[in-house]
This record gives C-alpha cells, sequence and structure tokens, in this order.
C-alpha cells in the first residue's frame, strides 16, 4: 500500500491506543453488567466527526468507482482483478474490482503466517486490533457510503450500523476474548502435600486457537455481522480469511485494509487477515469451508448454505441464518404508538433485516385498549395505515426505507400474494436524490393461523402478514412452534397485563427469542446494542453465533497445561 | 426408596451444605488461578473415613451381589430387570439386575421433568447439586468397591479416581457452571442519552439448557470420566440421562442414586436425573442420542462411535474417544528415576487409562546423562527390566496393575505381537487375594519410526513399544503427527536443555498435546488433577470435551435478554 491508512504520528498512534485500552480496561468488568458502553460515536454529527468528513468520505468512495481496489497489503501474485457490485440507489455498477486467488491460494498464505500470530501475546494481539479500530473510526463516512450504495442500507442505518455499531460490537468481541484468553494464571507452583513428602510440580497453561478462520459475509450487513467474528479470531490467535458477499464487498475490503495496516505498523504478517473475493459464477466458500486447515467458521446467510455448513464434520461453526420473527399485539395503552413502533420496525431497511417482525399475531377478539377491545380487522386496517403513512411521507420513507439490495427479492415477494387478503399493496417510493432508485413500500397481507404450513417461512423484504389467531396462549404457540422449527432472532409481545409477563417470556426465551416487551417510541425489537444484547442467541435454529456471548469467543480456541518436575520458578 | 441415604437431619445438612458452600465460594475465585484445590480427602485412612467405613462399604457392595438394584427413586413402570457385570477379580457375574426402559420412555421422563429443573434458580440448583455431592462422599468405599470388581483397577485407585477425585472434578463442573450461569447480571435499568431524550429500557438476562443431556459411561472409569459433565449440565438446567456402560453399572447407580436423594429431597423431581442401563445386545446409546429432544452428549468410548455422534446435525457434543500418547526421552538426571518412572505410568491399571504412554520414542544415538550417552539398546533393556521389576514385585505388581477390565484386551494385543522385537513378553501375575484374577503383566517390544504405518495406531492395556527415531526433532514430529492424525490425550518429555522446552510445548501444545517435562517420584503423565490441569484439551482427534475448561461447562445453556418498555423497576 502507498500511504498509511492512519498519517498520525508513531507516539499519537501509541497515545490514542493507550487511552483506548485503558478505557476498554475500565469497561471490563461492567461487561458482564451488560449496561450501557459504547467507544465509538453513532451520531454523525460535524460535532462528533468534524466539518469536512462527511464530504471527505463520499468523496473517497466515489474515487474508487471504476477503480481496481488496491489498499490491501497482500500478496497479488495470481490474483485475477473481479467485481460484481451494484448500487440499488443509481442501479449502475460500481465498476471496482478486487483481486480473487484460488481458496488453496488463501489458506496456504493463512498457514504461513499463522505461527507467529498464535504465539504473541494477547497483549500484542489486542494493541493491534485496537489500532485497527482506530484505522476503521478514520473511515466511518467512506465505510457508510461504501454500505449504503452495495446493501441499499439509508445513509443513517448505514452510517451507524456498519460503522460505530459494528466497531461497538467488534470491541465488544474483543473484550471478551481477550478476557477469556487471560482469565487463567499463565503459570503457577503447584502444591501438593502427601503427607511425608510435598509434592511440587510448576504448571503452565496456554491458549492456542484450533486453527484458521473463515468469515463469510451477507449482502445487507456486511460489517457488522462478520466483524465481530473477526475480531474474535484475531483476538483468539486465528489467521482470518474474510470472503464478502460478491454484491457487498466494499465495506468489508475497507475493514480488512484498516485491519492489515494495524498489522503491518505492529510488525506482523498483514496476511494474519486477508480478503477473499469471489464471483456468483465461481464461489469460493465451499472450497474455502472445506479445507482441511479451516477450522472455524462464521457465517451469516441464507439458511440452505448454512445448513450444508453444519454437515462439515470437525469445524467449530458460528452461524446467523434466518428465522421467522412474530410481534404479538394483546393489549396496549395506546394503539396508536404501538402500530407505528411496528410500522417503522418492518418500514426500516425495507424489512431486511434479520431481526425484523414479518408476522404479526393478533387474538381473533382484538386489542384490549383503555377505550375497549379494538377488533381484529380493525387493528389490521389501522396497522396497513400506519405502514402506508410512513412509507409515503416524503420526507421520511425513501430514508427509512433504504433500497431493495436484490432483485430477487421481489420476485420472491410475488409469491407471497395469493397466501392472504390484500390489505395494502406495494407502491413506487421516489427518493429525491435517486431517481430510479430500487424502492417499493412494504406489502401488508392478512391471514389466519388455520394456515400455518402455507405461512411459516421466513419472509424477506417489504411485506408483512398480520395472522389472526384464537387467542394469546395461540399467539405465543405459534410464534413458539416457527421459532423452533425455522428458527427465529427477534419477538415482541405488547402486554399491558404485568402479570402475563413472567410465563410469556419463558414461553418465548425458552424457544430461543428474546422478547422486547412493549416498544414505543424510537426504539424497536429489531435492533440489538453491543454490550447488552445477545445478537442470535443459539437457542432455535436461526444460528448459533450470539454476539455477545462469551460462548463466541471461548469456542475459537483451546487450553492446554504443561507440569515441570524441574522447578525452576517459572512462577515468578 | 426406602430409606435415605443421608441419614442425618435436616438441619445438620442444611449446615453441611451452608459450610461447603461457602468453602467453594472461597476456592472460586482461585479456579483461575488453577492451583491445587481440593474438597475430597483421597486418602481413604480410618483417620479421613472412620475405622469402620472401608468394611461397611465392602459390606455394602457384597450385599448388592445377586440383587436388583433398588436404590433408584424412578418410575419403574415399564422396567425389564438386567445386568451383565462380571467381576475381573474373581472372573464370577456379580448377579446385580438394573431397570432397562426404552429411549422413548426415558426422554419422555426426562422432558416431564424439565420445566421445574430449567426455571429454578442457580442457588437452588447448585444447593441441591452439593447434597448429591455429600451424598456420594458417604458412599466412596461402596463406590470403590463397585468400581474395583467392574473396572478391574486396584482397589488404591477405584476409590481415589470413582471416589474423591471424580467428586472433586465435579464440584470443579460445578463451580465453573455456576460462575457461568450467574457472571451476567439479570436485571439492568438500561440508559441511552439520545440527545433530546434519554431512552430508558430495563433488560432482564436468563440462561437456558440447550434441551435434554445424555451422559455415556465407559467401563474403566465410570464416574471420573461422566459424572463432571453430568454435573455440569444439571448446574446448566438441563435434565440428565446417564447410560452407564453395561460392564460398569453399579458405580455410576449409586451416583445417581445419591443425585436422585438430593433432588427428591430438595422437592424436584428425581427423574431430573434419570440411569439407563442397558445390555450388550439391545444397546440404548444411539437411540438415546439420535432423539430430537436430547441436544447435549457427553461421550467417554471408544474413536467409531464417537465419531457416528459427531456426525448427528444439531447436537452440543463433548467426547473423550481414545489417543496415542508419547513419551520422549532425550536427556536425563537420573535415568533408572526415569525408566521407573515411565514403567509406573504403563503398568498402572495396565495399561487401560486413556493417559498412558504406550509409546516411549527416543533418539537412535540414545540418552544423554550425566554418566555420558546411554545407547538406545541399553535405554530399552533397562526400561523393560524396569517393567519386569515393578510388575513381579509381590508387594506392588498386582495392587499397581489391577485386572483386565475386558477378555477381549488381550486378544487384540497378541495383535500387536508381529510388530516389533520382544523386550519383555506378558507374564501371569498371581493377585494375593483373587485367585485366577485376570491380570497379566505388559509386553515390551521395540519398533523404529520408518513402522509409522504399523505401529502408529492406539494401544489399549498391558503393552507397550519403545520406538526408536532419527534424534529429538523426529521424536516431536512423530508425537505431534501421532496426535494430529489420531488424538493425544498426555505427552512426556525427559530432557535437561531448559533451553529446549519452550519450541517443545509449542510444537506439542498447538496439536493439543499437554506435556509432563522430566516428571520422577511419585507423579506420571498419566495424571490429571482437579482444578488444575485440562482433560482433553480440544485441540486434536482425541475428544474436545475438556473437563477444567469453561467451554466444557458454557457450551450447554444459551442466554437471552428481554427489553421492557414499561419501566417499573425490575433492578431495584
Amino acid at each position: 500500500m502507498s500511504t498509511p491508512l492512519n498519517p498520525a504520528s508513531e507516539e499519537a498512534v501509541v497515545a490514542a491506543l493507550e487511552d483506548f485500552i485503558s478505557k476498554m480496561e475500565e469497561a471490563a468488568p461492567n461487561l458482564y453488567d451488560r449496561n450501557y458502553i459504547t467507544f465509538f460515536e453513532e451520531n454523525p454529527s460535524p460535532k462528533n466527526y468534524g466539518e469536512t468528513a462527511d464530504a471527505e468520505g463520499k468523496a473517497a468512495y466515489e474515487a474508487r468507482l471504476g477503480q481496481p481496489f488496491e489498499d490491501l497489503l497482500q500478496n497479488m501474485e495470481g490474483a485475477r482483478w473481479q467485481g460484481e457490485e451494484e448500487s440499488p440507489y443509481t442501479g449502475k455498477d460500481l465498476g471496482i474490482t478486487y483481486p480473487v486467488f484460488s481458496a488453496e491460494t488463501l489458506v496456504e498464505r493463512a498457514n504461513l503466517a499463522r505461527e507467529e500470530w498464535e504465539r504473541s501475546s494477547p497483549d500484542e494481539r489486542r494493541a493491534c486490533l485496537v489500532l485497527a479500530l482506530k484505522n476503521f473510526e478514520a473511515r466511518f463516512f467512506e465505510v457508510a457510503h461504501a454500505t449504503m450504495h452495495t446493501t441499499g442500507q439509508g445513509f443513517m442505518m448505514a452510517f451507524q450500523a456498519a460503522g460505530p455499531h459494528a466497531a461497538d460490537r467488534s470491541a465488544e468481541s474483543l473484550l471478551l476474548c481477550y478476557d477469556a484468553v487471560t482469565q487463567n494464571d499463565t503459570a503457577s507452583l503447584w502444591e501438593k502435600n502427601m503427607g511425608k513428602i510435598t509434592l511440587q510440580l510448576e504448571k503452565t497453561w496456554h491458549t492456542y486457537p484450533y486453527g484458521i478462520s473463515l468469515a463469510i459475509g451477507c449482502s445487507t450487513f456486511p460489517t457488522w455481522n462478520t466483524l465481530p467474528g473477526v475480531f474474535a479470531s484475531l483476538m483468539a490467535g486465528s489467521p482470518v480469511i474474510v470472503k464478502p458477499h460478491p454484491k457487498a464487498v466494499l465495506p468489508l475490503a475497507l475493514a480488512v485494509a484498516c485491519i492489515q495496516d494495524a498489522l503491518d505498523v505492529c510488525g506482523f504478517e498483514p496476511e494474519v487477515c486477508q480478503l477473499a473475493p469471489d464471483t456468483a459464477a465461481e464461489p469460493l466458500a465451499k472450497q474455502l469451508a472445506e479445507h482441511e486447515l479451516v477450522k472455524i467458521i462464521d457465517y451469516t446467510g441464507g439458511a440452505a448454505f448454512g445448513e450444508y455448513l453444519e454437515t462439515l464434520p470437525g469445524k467449530i461453526l458460528f452461524t446467523e441464518k434466518s428465522g421467522i420473527n412474530a410481534a404479538i399485539i394483546h393489549s396496549v395503552q395506546n394503539l396508536d404508538e404501538v402500530l407505528g413502533n411496528l410500522a417503522f420496525s418492518i418500514c426500516l431497511y425495507s424489512g431486511q433485516m434479520c431481526t425484523a417482525p414479518h408476522h404479526i399475531l393478533i387474538p381473533a377478539e382484538g386489542v384490549h385498549t383503555p377505550e375497549g377491545l379494538v377488533p381484529f380487522d380493525e387493528v389490521a386496517r389501522r396497522y396497513a395505515a400506519a405502514v402506508d403513512s410512513l412509507a409515503q411521507n416524503p420526507k421520511a420513507g425513501p430514508f427509512v426505507l433504504g433500497a431493495i439490495q436484490n432483485k430477487a427479492t421481489l420476485e420472491r415477494l410475488g409469491l407471497l400474494k395469493g397466501k392472504g387478503k390484500e390489505l395494502l399493496d406495494h407502491k413506487q417510493v421516489a427518493h429525491p436524490q435517486f431517481e430510479g432508485a430500487r424502492i417499493l413500500s412494504p406489502l401488508v397481507l392478512e391471514a389466519d393461523e388455520s394456515q400455518y404450513d402455507q405461512i411459516a417461512h421466513e419472509i424477506f423484504g417489504p411485506a408483512v402478514l398480520v395472522v389472526k389467531a384464537q387467542d394469546l396462549d395461540a399467539c405465543l404457540a405459534m410464534a413458539r412452534r416457527m421459532a423452533v422449527e425455522k428458527g427465529a432472532l427477534s419477538g415482541a409481545v405488547y402486554t399491558t397485563d404485568e402479570e402475563l409477563e413472567e410465563e410469556i417470556a419463558y414461553a418465548l426465551n425458552s424457544a430461543g427469542i428474546p422478547v422486547s416487551f412493549n416498544l414505543t417510541g424510537p426504539v424497536y425489537m429489531n435492533q440489538n446494542a453491543a454490550f447488552s444484547d445477545y445478537h442470535v442467541t443459539g437457542g432455535n435454529p436461526a444460528g448459533n453465533g450470539s454476539i455477545g456471548d462469551v460462548t463466541f469467543v471461548l469456542r475459537r480456541f483451546f487450553r492446554v497445561g504443561n507440569k515441570f518436575g524441574n522447578l525452576r520458578g517459572r512462577n515468578q
């Protein structure tokens, strides 16, 4: 790479790192309190990032269009330059090309970089990875524009989710893994009184990663879903091969460049973390996953490929596949506030979040409110109206909806239409900055719990089913059954009867569904905060890569101990 | 059950528990120091257990012979009473029968007991399980005789390994799991400053086990290998089905009876922990393991069945299969001490320990000693002599060797004979108390590293290969290759060159082999201490159930959180 990503002098870098690490250490005990902790500023205002940050980030993104991506510090021998990203906003190819390597080359290079990295100290690795996060922070605006034009997210979500939130979840993984790796003492004089004699042994303990890691990214949240696993594996001492989705390479390419730069600055081989771009025609994920030296796999994407990965023997696998997320409306204080909140949840990024509620379950008798029982039909109608109103609001709609990442999403939604009574059809929505952006407001259909086999499927994109079920128990049973059979990543329940909360929570939690009770205002069931919300609990088939849980970092390495009969004071 | 296992009054029980729990809490921070901690007295002297304990335990064991085992608190509907244990000391059937149930019945009953157990508090579960351990402690001598006459272990090993050591490793699992389950706060007021407003949510967090647990025991260490997983799963809130090896049921039957008694006393359904005996003709392990409600499996036993279990989708599996453990002799202070130590390691329980060294690797030039280089042939000959001397010593041999658990072991060893030059043949060894006990001293063969394909196999029972390799590097390469390909559970290296230790440790540790350096005197590479030595590191195919590692307990449960928009001070 020609110029360093972080132009600060070495001293300034060292000072910034020390400051950041001391903040992290301060936060570490609170990790397990799971209170509000954040290291990165989610508000992109000039106050936080400077007057010129947005313009510079946008310009940096635009300068990449039509060019080869040359920021990686990988050996370019054997590279074929390819790229097939397309902006859902402009409809145009980005024209950026990336170096494509064979799976064998990537694994070989990771293996060459392995020993030095796995033998480095946890403190050395942590310092290097903190520097990588600081590098990444300096690029949040460029990453935001890159994310917007690959995933279709609105700018604000693209900034927050791909930048600060992804960095916070990565810091969380880093902290959890550092804590896990350093939790046990590394050496001890071990004494056992055996009556006449006291047996003395010196013991030492070490951690080693299981092998090379592979991180497979998705097209909708390339950094948020992928970087926590990458940072966890790197902290565990494992080299990582990052394989982005061919339609959303740039955000991860920027992240990997930031990591490689930090590795280089710290004197490590940059190929400890490699970018492994591929194409739809010649995908690499299978070859990489099946390679015998690849032992740890992080995967975000469709269920079918995830289930194939689950069949591979001898791999440690963390998945986020897909699920059916239900919101149940039983009784409310203010129906319009609730329907507005749930309308936002499905409009946000056009129902392309893995945590969006595509199944709204309502008891047949309707919803209890302070003004009396509102019949099911009226609730359904008012919900559809709330969705329509948000989507068609020119000041909010296009920015909340974002754009549809993949054309195929719309084709799949076409198949949904026959499954229920149409309460609201898709409508075109214009974007003030991007004429012809791929935006469509959500379809709202009404269905009945008796149609279970027809409707208990993942819905991805702008569409939602309002489902009539016999009563609250039937709503809970259906939400639970969908989770147990197909997975679920989120759940919401609205009830004013606080005495029901414990049983409702148990019914859904024990099927691995986290429950958001009675959310209104600017907080949504779709959202998962770093240092506080587990993402993917592992309790149902939606996946097992529970970001924020210690298990997510611990399973990447093993512990091994040595004993020494010849004492020489290793523990001094 | 007619009489309670623990005859103490309720008050005395409560006091004992409080005392034990406070000791455990005191020990908890030190768990991660991995220093010497023990809760149970390993020395069976009358000072520790009372003058009559041994005689009473022996009498209790003998009273069971020829009788149905009626101490379980399980529903006996549908039981078929069967049993096929045989004492390797007397050659006679024990004649004890156990209630055999269908897999479906066992899983159904576990599932009925599930909800109450998984919803109990961690403190309730811990108190109940501590009581179970205290119940078990009261039966250490009966368990010792039961273990001796099913596994063939000598009395001292049967007492220590099956009683106090198994109980200590169970306490370790219990403590680690309690710590993991309670590590995170359970509720918090979560506040996020959003500029104009401060967002407030109440959050709660819970843990739930993945499902029903199955623990599959082996015939050589029925309690030591099985109980740590049983206690970990129970502490995680999972009901456990304990399926003993049909040739070693009694030790686990006694343990399960102790657990059921504690469950009963604490007001839980005793079928939270069920014994699931089976027979060689109609094994139950496969049906139980494949059941969709069984999610967690602990397995100790042969590699073939372990590899089949690894193919089952959707299971969380902890294994101890088998390995090839090497001892490497490079340079020593006192050759006779070293050879004596390694002779003991292979004689101890006749090489039926999964951690015994069956492959002694020695550089072709021989071993460096203060008196000069001792040629390979002489080292091999003196090692065989050390084995012979220990085995033929009438005051030590039969007690250290114990008896051969399974007749088939001797048949398999017959196949080994052609593979190398015979340095020492098997000899019959008489036992002063048991005429005709199945005891045979170890066979010692000499082989060469060039025979790798022929000799790189697990050897189980009284036999050992002394292997000539080119030099120290060749010894390390062979030990490492055997571990990577076939697994290894232990390793030993003798070298006086301390500068080599770090590289030797890395070479073997990174293949998941713990290394014992320069052990002499009464401490052996076979031994793994609770609260200090990981058993099965996970770093090679020998297994992944690393007893003592946090991962061994954490993977049994998932964490799930709820958010409440309606604040009401859950965290107060």
